[in-house]
Order: C-alpha cells, then sequence, then structure tokens
C-alpha cells in the first residue's frame, strides 16, 4: 500500500504531487493499479474526499487512468521526463563607474520635477478611480494625444490631428510598429554614422538596412535617391552623432524624393526640446505629412523609466495601424498616460523643459571652454541643437588612443567611428561629447581628458 | 523692403516663420538677396537683434546663405515643398453593444480590489520616491522577479530562478520577443484551432507559422514530431477554443521531441489561475526547464488595462536576451512594477484570484444550468479550467446559424470554426462559450440564445 507523510494543511495536493512524483520516477509504472480511494484513505488517515481529489487531478492530467468498476491505474508515462535542472544564469557584466559618462546621457533625476509628478499621479489615481482599469485604445488614450497634439502646434508649430497620433513604449517600441506597418520586405536607409539602436532594431524585427552617409549637413540626399529604400530613417534637426542639421534645401529634395517613389520617412526628432539657441528647427511634418513618420519620446525629456514616445503616421498608414492593430490594448498603461497628459495640460512639461534648457546651456558652456582652455589641439563642432557635440583632435594618434585616455581618467567616451555601421573614411580623431547626462560642475574633470 | 506684422511677442519667430514662409511659397526666390540687419530691423521697428536671431536660425535651418562682405541671399529651395495637407483620418468602427460578450472577456471591473491597488500605488509613491524615475533593467525589476518567482512556487508548485524571468508588456509583446530571441528563420508551429493573436503576432513579426491539430486533449503529439517545427506553442494546460487539457502522457512525448529537435516548447498558461476545480495542472515547465518557455499575464487576472506578463527562459534563451537587450530599458513602467510586486508580496493578489475564482465559480454554474435546461440539444464539454467552455449543438444547422440567432438575441459568440488557422474537419456547430466577462444573473440570458 502506498505510505506517505501528507502533513497537516493541503493534503490532498500533498498526496496528488507524492503519487506524481512516484509515477515520474518510474516507483510506479505504466498498469498499476492504484489502491481503492477507501482504502488508501484509511491507511493514510486521510477522508475519501481528499484521496477522491489527488485522484481527480491526476486523472485530469492524464497521469492515471480510470476503468470502470475495476478501479485506477497508471497511464503509460513514460520516464523521460527527467528532473528539472535549475536553469543556469548567466553571468551579469559589471559596469565602470565612470566620474563623467559622455556616452549615454539621462537628465540628473534631480532636475525632474518629482513633487508635480506624484502630486499629478495622486490625482489620476483620485479622479480616475476606476477607469484606471479600462482597456486603453490601440492608439493610447485620446487625452493624451490631444495633449501631445496642442505640445506639437506649441513646441514644433506643426498642426496634427490626434487621431493621427499613437503612443508607444517608447522609440525602440515604436520602431518594431513600423516595421510592422511598413512591411519588412522593404528596404530602410538609416543613417552612417548613427544611433545603433535604429539600425539593430530595425534588424532585430528582420528588416534589411542600408546605410546612407551623413556628412557635415545630414543624410546624402544623392545616396538617398540611388538607394532602393522604402523608408528613410533620418534625425534632420540634430542627427546623432555627428550633429548635423540638414538644410532646408536638402529636406526639400528629400521630400520630393519621398513623393517620387512613394516612400516615408521617418523624422527621428529625439532631442528637438533641447535647442539651446534659437527656436527648434522646423520639422519636416509640417513640410510633408503625407510621407513623413514623426517620432518624439519622453525617455529623454522626462526619465529613462518613463518610456513614454510617440509617433505621428500619415493617413495611409494610419488605416493600415488601426487594420493591424485595432484589437490590441496600447501597451502603456492608463496611469501613466493620465498623469502625462496632466503634465502637459497644466504647462509643467514645458517648464521643465525650459528649466533643462537653461541648466543645459550652462553645462554646455562649461564644457566648451574646458575644451578651449586646452594646449592640445581640438576643434568644437557644435551646432547648439541638442545634448551633444563632436570635438576633432587633429593630433591624436587614433581614435583607440582617444578613449583610452579618456577611460585612465575616468572618463566614458566614444568616437564617431564607433557609430559607423559600414566603414566610411574621414571619421577618425572625433570624439562624441554627449553632455545630457552632466551634472554643473563636472565639466572640469572633462579638461583631465585632454591634457596628455 | 520686406515688411511684415510681427505682433507682440516672440517677434523673432512671428519674423522667421514669415520670411521662411515667403520662401516656401517662392516670394522670395533662390539668390534674393535679404535687407540689411539694421535696415529690417528700422523698417519693422524691431531690435536688430531680433532680425539677426531670425536670419541665425533661417541660416542654421538652410534657407538662407551669408556671404562674407555682401550680406544674407536666399538659399536653393526648390518650391516643391508643397502644402501641407492635413492627413485624412480613418473612421473607426463602432462596436455593437451586446447584452453579453462571450468571446473577450475581462473580469468584471468591480471585482478588481481598486482601493487595494490605489493605496499601494500611494505607498510606492511614498516610499520610493524619486528611485521610480530610474532606468528599468531589461528583465524587469527585481523585486517584482523575485515576487513572481515565489508566486510561481506557491501556485503552481514550480521553483524558478527570478534571474530567468523577464518581465513584459503583456503577452503579444512577450511572443515579439521570443521571435527575435529563436530567430524568424524558424519554424513556429501553432494550436489550430487556437488564440489568433497567437498566430498574427507571429506572422507580423516575420515568422513562418504551421497549424498542429488540436483535438480533445490537445495538440496532436504525432503532428508535432511530423513537423519540422522549431517552436511549439501550446496552452496544455487548458486550450483555447476548444478547452482541451493535454495529458501527462502527451507532455512526456512533446517534451521528449523538444529534447531530441532541439526545439523549444512556449507553454502559454494565459488561465492556469482559474482552474475552478481543484488544483491548477502541473505545468510542463516543472518538468523541463530547459526546453521550455513559461509565459503568463497579469491581463487576464487583474485588469485589461494593465498590460503586465512575464515569461520564463530557459538559461541558453536567457543569455541570448541579455546579449540583445541589456542596453534596453524594460518597456513596463517601474510604477506599476512596484505596486504589483507588494500586490502579490501582500498576498493581495492570490486573495483576489480566490475572490475570482468563487465568482465565476457561480456563472460557471449559472451558465451549465442554463445551458442543460434547454429543450435545443446541447452537449457541454467543460473540464472546469479556465473561464471558458465549449457547447455542441447537433441540431444546428451551421455556424452562421448559430451566430446569427445569438446577434439577434444580444449575445456576441464565436465558433470553435472561427478559431481555425487552417481548414479541420469536424469542428462545426460548436459554440465556444468565454463566461470570464459575464455577470453574475447574467446567464438567464444566456438561455435565450437557444431558444428557437
Amino acid at each position: 500500500m502506498l505510505t506517505y507523510d501528507l502533513g497537516s494543511k493541503n493534503k490532498y495536493y500533498s498526496l496528488y504531487c507524492c503519487i506524481r512524483d512516484d509515477i515520474l520516477r518510474g516507483n510506479l509504472k505504466c498498469g498499476d493499479k492504484l489502491p481503492s480511494k477507501r482504502a488508501l484513505a484509511f491507511n493514510l488517515s486521510v477522508s475519501v474526499i481528499t484521496v477522491q481529489t489527488a485522484y481527480e487531478q491526476l486523472l485530469a492530467e492524464g497521469y492515471i487512468i480510470s476503468r470502470e468498476r475495476s478501479g485506477y491505474f497508471v497511464a503509460d508515462v513514460q520516464g523521460a521526463m527527467g528532473e528539472g535542472r535549475p536553469a543556469q544564469v548567466p553571468q551579469r557584466k559589471e559596469s565602470k563607474n565612470f566620474a563623467a559618462d559622455l556616452v549615454s546621457g539621462s537628465p540628473p533625476a534631480e532636475l525632474f520635477p518629482f513633487s508635480v509628478w506624484a502630486r499629478l499621479m495622486r490625482t489620476v489615481l483620485s479622479d480616475e478611480g476606476e477607469h484606471l482599469l479600462e482597456r486603453v485604445p490601440c492608439r493610447g488614450d485620446i487625452t493624451l494625444r490631444r495633449e501631445i497634439s496642442a505640445c506639437l502646434y506649441r513646441m514644433r508649430g506643426v498642426s496634427v490631428d490626434p487621431e493621427c497620433i499613437v503612443v508607444g513604449a517608447g522609440a525602440e517600441y515604436l520602431y518594431g510598429i513600423i516595421v510592422q506597418l511598413v512591411g519588412r520586405d522593404k528596404l530602410f536607409a538609416v543613417e552612417n554614422p548613427g544611433y545603433g539602436k535604429i539600425y539593430s532594431t530595425y534588424s532585430l524585427y528582420g528588416a534589411k538596412c542600408v546605410p546612407v552617409s551623413v556628412r557635415n549637413i545630414g543624410a546624402d540626399p544623392v545616396e538617398v535617391e540611388r538607394s532602393d529604400a522604402h523608408i528613410l530613417h533620418i534625425s534632420p534637426s540634430h542627427q546623432f552623432p555627428t550633429g548635423a542639421v540638414m538644410p532646408a534645401a536638402n529636406r526639400a529634395r528629400i521630400i520630393r524624393w519621398a513623393r517620387a517613389t512613394n516612400a516615408y520617412i521617418v523624422e527621428d526628432d529625439y532631442d528637438s526640446e533641447f535647442r539651446l539657441v534659437g527656436k527648434p528647427l522646423q520639422s519636416m511634418l509640417g513640410l510633408c505629412p503625407d510621407r513623413v513618420i514623426y517620432i518624439n519620446t519622453f525617455s529623454k525629456s522626462l526619465a529613462p523609466s518613463m518610456r513614454m514616445g510617440y509617433m505621428v503616421l500619415p493617413s495611409e498608414l494610419c488605416a493600415r495601424f488601426l487594420k493591424l492593430f485595432s484589437a490590441s490594448a496600447n501597451v502603456v498603461p492608463l496611469f501613466e498616460q493620465k498623469a502625462l497628459a496632466l503634465m502637459i495640460g497644466g504647462g509643467y512639461f514645458e517648464r521643465h523643459i525650459n528649466r533643462l534648457k537653461n541648466y543645459f546651456r550652462t553645462v554646455r558652456q562649461e564644457v566648451i571652454q574646458a575644451i578651449s582652455a586646452l594646449p592640445f589641439a581640438s576643434r568644437i563642432n557644435d551646432t547648439g541643437s541638442g545634448l551633444h557635440m563632436t570635438v576633432r583632435f587633429p593630433d591624436a594618434l587614433s581614435d583607440e588612443q582617444i578613449k583610452k585616455i579618456a577611460r585612465e581618467r575616468g572618463l566614458n567616451v566614444r568616437c564617431l567611428s564607433d557609430y559607423l555601421i559600414a566603414p566610411l573614411s574621414d571619421y577618425e580623431k572625433v570624439a562624441v561629447i554627449n553632455y545630457g547626462g552632466l551634472k554643473k560642475g563636472v565639466a572640469e574633470n572633462i579638461a583631465s581628458l585632454f591634457h596628455k
């Protein structure tokens, strides 16, 4: 007779586990007859109900079978299941702590108006209550989309129907949606050098990418025209990492190309809020809303934990988006969407941006002064847009040397050549100085980079 | 001389816009010389600084060029930009309001412990403060992953290393990640009939899918073995829509197949919490952690607005996940992750599940009674798992007839055949009754479906 110690609570489950394990280990073999419920209950000093429930569970899972009038038998569960080995976990790499990180910059957390944000979240909780549990429409909450539309008008001078706006969980998420909207059989042209995530995300989603060279005035329109690309992903307001600003003539030429070939332009406006000198540059979206997919994100301007971005879709793609995704809920929680809508609508967002801009104007000055004061020859290329600049060191031996010296002095820095997705000449000896994550006063540290 | 009315504030921007628009409209042509800053300032009664700032903006965007000692000239911006037509917005379809929806069921919102949830969110806001702004590691917050691991142990009897858990924005999002982990060149086997989103999401991500027939005991292992699939996506605990529960022998056989061919099994455990009779069925994850990707979601058990799910990855795929995504932040806001961690850790989640189970036991009884009491011949197939059952109507003429009668009586219902992704015989005249969205007492309405 089977004999198990079942403990004091959840006896039927313990019994189920004991029998199951005996079957899996081969102690009970295919065809073996199980004791009658009554007999086993008596043997284990439990109720018949306990045994019956355990047997039913085993029956439901197919470990045992029931033959009418003869009882329960072990099913043909071959012992091939083996032991469940605990999964080996890969080691995580430790990232070195740098004195100053000039590679990946998020605004210092203390600049974020956390008390305002917390108050808005509490307001959302009280005001919306159980509505927060409702399914979010695929394009996102309409209140937020209306605020984004109004904000785009105020900050970028473009008028966008909120119905064409799609909210998503950050830029990379939206890149993935774009591949699904236009199809991965299409050719994607991406900037070279460029932000690696663009190339890698498109590739990860199965799209084929071709590089388009970026010179000091942005993506080369001749290469765009010669490519068979169906999509061109660019950042005309402030290219990363070169800092190039695309002149109006080239924008017009690229728009003509898109119109002529029915191609789409992804205008990645990732840091247009941070034009530190003058107003933000005019967007391509305003010039050609039927061929431009406009993308921007709040991760950069608010906080890296806030995975929220949006895109403005041309009507054709908006229709396709609804066709593909109208049965899916939006992935960004309604709670964050409502809170962000309040933040924009209440003017807190723009105030925050202005505070950040003032802050980074100072940081930028510090960085420029630190570099200019150096005996080491350097040429700063800074268009006043966004939160990074490039510095050319004609005397440096190599990019590796620049980075090695930087590392030794606690600075994390990359060179233009690190962002090349295909080989290009004349991109050596240029460091990319991303000061979006720097604190005021850190610039002095940067100076040490250039003291030999 | 250019003459514009610049209004009272933001004069430089107004001036910039006026000149830009004149260039775009062709009123100012390529090569035209702009007035000197001093002359234009005098003409418009603004300061020279205003004109200078506007010119600098136009210069930065490439609308004008500067020639040393001769002044500013309109650049070669060909007038091809056209008017920015407002994007046409596609019409949204109105969805009919049904008296009872037996297709897509989310638990009634009033069952959700909103006051507990709101309290936990307030706690998170106070306790975590500005930590909430930090970047979330790619796999998700470790506190939440630990709670999920503990919960999996309590509810599913499996021991999982939290390091192997990846939090994501709902099941579909995770399906997409799986395609990227195993590669879209691999063949995906999906259940037929099955949950359409599985097939459509894999396809959307570019993976090729083959159907595997589901009979009354789940996916057919013979078809699995004959396929060249590298991934098999199944719901062994409670298949949707058939309700099939895969017996232990078939689970073992499929695990043997996966081991022999180095294939992966996606165990989609979407509603295992809702086994209304007995304990949840044993998971395949516990049997073979090195070949099983386990997926579950909180959207179903908590609220549809809560786009949170998770998967447990075998160590090999976990390493690949870190390789691909360690530079990316997790897409689920930290705020929701912390709140959910508190909800699970405080026992509120399991209490909520138990409340839902009690509730749906009543609904299920009502549904069964309503159907059993009918003169119209029907055979209920209900395994006591999950929140749906199937009902066969041998006398019905066709599936269309069943759905038409249902629609006329305000019931939204689908048949098994609606979930076929490839033709299969003997799947007619079976309605799928998803009662996960029903309220108590609504079952009487369902009865009317079956009165001719």
